[in-house]
């Protein structure tokens, strides 16, 4: 049987449930959502609720929803203490023939916390048994909202947390697209640097991609507030096409 | 009315299906492609079918389809000549109340040739009638299939064509997970820079990701066939927190 046509007995799926919005999951991720008997849903100790538990209730039923509250702190043995408790739970779950899947916000390999489960799950599940459903990234969202193309020809594309300034600044010379992430309270630094290198006519920012009625397109990143949730996305430069060697 | 429930008439979509499995379309896709009434359908010169085409085929009713042949050579000129007239095709269509999508494997902002759609239909169609529908990529594809996240913590993910080798190289000294895209007959130098660098074992690549019948994953680059619609993904190195700014 397709392993994702309905969740299996004994497997766990780490889920991409988009940005936001409901409608973009994908086929496979609502179907494998629909059919886990266990749903694990990731929440910040800071938040109130879990944002990708709110996108996937209207497809819930009397799935059973364990929540996983994980340290927003950066601290690395905290961090996979939790996370190595959670895969303690999820392949018990799995050894008794249960159905698992983990939703995350975005996709399940990019900046997500659903990675540190895969890993800690990696030496407790057999391979074949861990299954990574796609979903759609906020940078990707970002960019169909501002309907431009992120990269084109030969264009490089790159994506750097806005953690590091000087990441972002070397990696401004590196490629025609970049997506800066994890923006909060770093936008006045990007600004100032954006300025700096005369690009902030081209960068926008877009917050709460897809989230109904919080989503907003910031064009003048210099007088913005910051912004949680919020992917920066700057055009460097444009290549045309040059003989390929 | 919300414009991604159904298409609505006069109003151009380019859509995102995903890398090839049918069930990798987001809800938002199907709803789009289902109700249509005009699907534009891109086939390289070089293809005998669409592949865009044959992932939606389960959802075609009586949407009449437009097949674009489109070049696939480095040509500007021939390019947009090619795309402006489809984009003039388009917004006539538009103009008398019908709705449109146009095709695009994997997302249409990512070195898609939707993109040159897009462009040519800015000064066609007013803004608020242009939407775009995200879709998986085959990098997310080929790391879901992988099960190894992209990105943790604060790497850098980068985005490169195989085209130019002197950028792969650049690119590998400034990101920790790189994508190489449009591999073809690069392959060879490709895996000579990798092996040159220390990083053959580090590379994987994925031909086909998410193609029925097709799919593969290829552990030993220095030894494999090329691949026409292959990824290769190289994890350049890791990178532990640091302390923040």
């Amino acid at each position: 049987m397709n392993c994702f046509e309905r969740a299996l007995g004994g497997h766990f799926y780490a889920v991409g449930v988009g940005p936001g919005s409901p409608d973009l999951l994908t086929v496979r991720a609502v179907s494998i959502v629909r059919t886990a008997r266990v749903i694990v849903a990731p929440r910040s100790e800071n938040s109130a609720e879990s944002l990708a538990l709110s996108v996937v209730r209207p497809l819930l039923d009397d799935q059973e929803i364990v929540e996983q509250v994980y340290p927003m702190a950066r601290d690395q043995a905290r961090t996979f203490d939790c996370w190595n408790q959670m895969a303690h739970t999820v392949a018990r779950r799995c050894e008794v023939g249960d159905s698992v899947a983990h939703l995350t916000i975005g996709d399940p390999l990019i900046y997500s916390t659903g990675s540190y489960l895969l890993q800690c799950l990696a030496d407790r599940l057999a391979p074949e048994c861990i299954h990574v459903v796609p979903g759609i990234g906020a940078f990707q969202a970002s960019a169909a909202i501002l309907g431009e193309p992120l990269t084109l020809q030969d264009d490089r594309l790159m994506l750097v947390p806005a953690t590091h300034i000087e990441d972002v600044e070397r990696a401004l010379d590196s490629c025609e697209t970049l997506v800066i992430y994890k923006i909060g309270s770093r936008l006045p630094a990007i600004a100032d640097l954006l300025a700096r290198r005369g690009l902030l006519d081209r960068a926008r920012m877009v917050s709460y991609a897809e989230q109904p009625g919080k989503e907003a397109v910031v064009t003048h990143l210099a007088s913005a507030a910051a912004g949680y949730m919020s992917t920066i996305i700057v055009r460097t430069r444009h290549r045309k096409w040059s003989p390929a060697e």
